[in-house]
């Protein structure tokens, strides 16, 4: 049988999305309001300390279409702080005015499909550290979907030979690479974790570049012939001072 | 392996279906009633100018069924503007008595699979452009539905060679001329935005020519063989000066 | 590739499932309730006029099992008069105690598969007219059922020829005829409607004949390889005349 | 093409399952709880008499998970009387504190793939009506299920010849008649009725047993290529004068 | 046909997963939420005599994400003390404040591929009595899923041989085998009890070695091809001394 490719796994994961319950919103008091938006303020500024101490990165985007209003991707070096992180969420007064709307747990994988240099570990190099521990761009498009590798009839991944998966995966990382500098791409392992086997997080200055690789990538072999996609998300990018304007009504 | 087609793309698209929660409509004040009313109506004023100004487009459409009570479909120059009119509708006070019930994101799209004439960029094309960034028209009746091309087993489309993409597709267009004048069509592409990889929306003056296009054109192999179709959306033309007199109770 | 028949269209038709909010109902005054009980038997009168005049036709049962309370068959000459009819019944005072379960959106269909008779326009003939607009039998039971046509691997309904599905088609007819008298079926096409290809709609007297002609037609070629089912609905006629009973407590 | 063999169908039979909402029963006042429980008790008494007097039979379990609270299986000669039934009890102080969480509609179903007896109409024998109008067995456990015959590529059940149907069925039987005595199976028929083709109902006195008999049969030729499976329900007798001290809070 | 291997069977397992209204929660009175920690900690105590006497065993997990809040395992000798243990929960000040997220009914199983010594029932064996009535580690991360065997196409797992399975089974176990002492797996039986077939769950000290085993093990022939995978929940332990503080608003 095939075997399975070692994986070298960085920072916890998790995507959480939610709509805003804009009725509700708009009954409680410009106090309350205010009261809300501050304290989430707040915790925006706790989350950017914990990225400026590399300890964390977070990326706070709108999402276009009514699948949820507010699209938060949090890393943190343990499962223990991702879920500390999400209580204190919860627990804010901004959440009472939230409902749930999407939620994905991985961590950031980067595979050994590659050759190796003899005698180096990967893992210490820190190129691969900073891979695995990305502060994320606050690039102004997001997307996000998760996806599976199949194994229906003549189409298994799982047993495919090392060799023919890591050339499949070697092509396909030349298209990403041909979308450098406009694509930025986050792959996040979630076996165990959640419903697919992987999250790929895309950030792009202009968002047609998000279409663009999504769209030429499924011509690749590996996702022609082996990809299964989940729900897609898109969003807009909300910096901390858009934030009041955002939620003022 | 296969190669992708490029494609030219035009102006954002959301489609933005609600229904209409007619108990608290109707437990509203008649007051509360007319300032939503009038509140949606200015609004609806603000997207006519942005259309007389070409800067965008919108339809306004009611939905047969229980799906949806309002359809309403937006194209924008941006993603940024598109979440802009969905955020500003999504804080009037004629959106306190609506649920969501279906959005869609996508964007106008244009392939290049017809072959280009030598030395001239199409996209650059006074037609093109003009396809790219359509009015919509407010034609009688409206239908929406989403759609991918099938990769399963020996129906996949992403393995095919451009040339049989080609051509089939050239096929399903003689099928579409068909209709011309009766039926009007707007592809809209949504990788990396939307569940599925495209929106299919279809305008008529007499409302049987939305089943007989879509009818026939599932024989055409492109769709009888590769075809996967999502749910499907039915409308009926809300002129604007119609929309106090559906909302009356 | 196969050809796709024309067919032949008829009345626009709804079918409108609600459930009833029973505890809401409850706590309704017995005045509220009386009021809207006699509001619904006023439009009850009115769809009645309509059927009498022949501008449309229309059927009321009560279903069995938790999908729905009331299910609603509608028939109307136009698109446009099924969405009033829906929304007059939406803004009812009785729709305020009803639930949304399903709905489903087609029009009255008649296939050509069947040799034509030379010179003669079938859609002309009155059988056929009265077959196009037909008045719903009020028999004791009705089911409901939406369909499609596989177009999976080998079994691909639009690929076969014309005169393959005529054959099918035609064997299927045979056992639908051994039924006559006992069940009545109409035939209504959905695409570009709703989210299956055609709607199905049996009355019976008794109510085994819907399970036995459903069973039966199982084994039919053109059901066992070609026919996907959606969900099922089945009910028992509610008259005007019990509709106070059934809705008293 | 295959042929269908003839059923023998007896009483109609509802699978009705609820949850309870134990926010809102503990937040009645301790006389309305005492009303709602005495009220359905009456009800349990009024099915029971039905019972005696062999018109129906009915059973009430506790179902264990979060699928449902209750699940009660009721048999009733007509569709008719199960409507009434499900109205009646819809109507109760007791259904004000339950929520839909599920139902099945089918007919108690025997079919003639064993060789008959000459000159013996099988419906007419005793032992056939008992087996056609069954007083559900009130033992320890119950586990239901709905199902299909696959109709799938080589898999297809409704291409079968009738004598290899048979085959299947029997060997089949053979593994349910070893569980003679532990386990009491009541299989009908939904066809028509509701999503599923056969409702499938266990009961037993050892829970045990229900696993063992479902996954020994799952190695029966029919079940491994033919046998497709909805949802799996299990319960806990509630015996009538168990009612007050399971809702007791 | 092939033939079903023997199972030994143990505790019954309920998976009851829990999403905590954090609005209402914080709109109780601190007396409420006081009194709702106090009686949900007692339950707790009284969970733990059970496992102490060793008639049960029990945990208890915060979920990451938004499928649920907190994730409880139960392990009980009889089908008929889960309901009981559920209901009594279902009863308590702290459930009013919970929502169902998710649940799975199950036993504790093992299988008899393995071969047996002879003249020895491995049931009486002290250590498969300690598997079958497990008591769960207390570790500090937990995953749960449930899993079917395909029964499709070529990859019918009810199919194969006994020898076929039992081999595939084994290499599977050597992979499970390389984690020892760093997850614990308990693998659960669910036919006619739930609407997978299995329960896996996974207890781990580093909760990178869940998704690590669940990567790897893919790969397994009997994963790879035989293998459904339904949802993933994973968590963080929270002892009980813990409680009043993640429920600290």
């Amino acid at each position: 049988m095939a075997e399975a490719v070692e994986t070298m796994d960085g920072w916890y994961c998790l995507h959480d999305l939610r709509s805003i319950d804009w009725t509700s919103w708009k009954m409680a008091s410009s106090d309350e309001r205010e009261a809300a938006i501050h304290e989430f303020e707040q915790l925006l500024s706790k989350w950017e300390a914990i990225e400026e101490a590399k300890d964390g990165s977070h990326a706070v985007y709108t999402v276009v279409g009514q699948k949820a209003d507010i699209m938060m991707m949090f890393l943190r070096p343990t499962m223990v702080e991702l879920n500390e992180l999400e209580t204190e969420f919860n627990k804010t007064k901004f959440a009472e005015y939230l409902k749930p709307a999407y939620s994905y747990v991985s961590v950031v994988e980067l595979s050994k499909y590659a050759p190796q240099k003899e005698g180096v570990d990967p893992e210490s190099l820190p190129e691969t550290q900073a891979r695995l521990k990305p502060i994320l761009p606050k690039w102004e498009h997001m997307c996000f979907y998760p996806m599976d590798k199949r194994r229906q009839g003549e189409n298994n991944w799982y047993t495919l030979e090392f060799s023919e998966r890591g050339k499949m995966l070697y092509e396909h990382s030349k298209t990403g690479r041909k979308y450098a500098g406009r694509v930025k791409q986050i792959i996040t392992g979630s076996f165990g974790f959640d419903d697919w086997e992987w999250g790929v997080t895309l950030f792009a200055h202009d968002v047609l570049q998000l279409k663009r690789i999504v769209y030429e990538m499924r011509f690749d072999e590996v996702s022609a012939k082996y990809g299964e996609f989940g729900e897609f998300f898109v969003g807009n990018h909300l910096p901390k001072e858009n934030v009041a304007a955002y939620l003022h009504v």
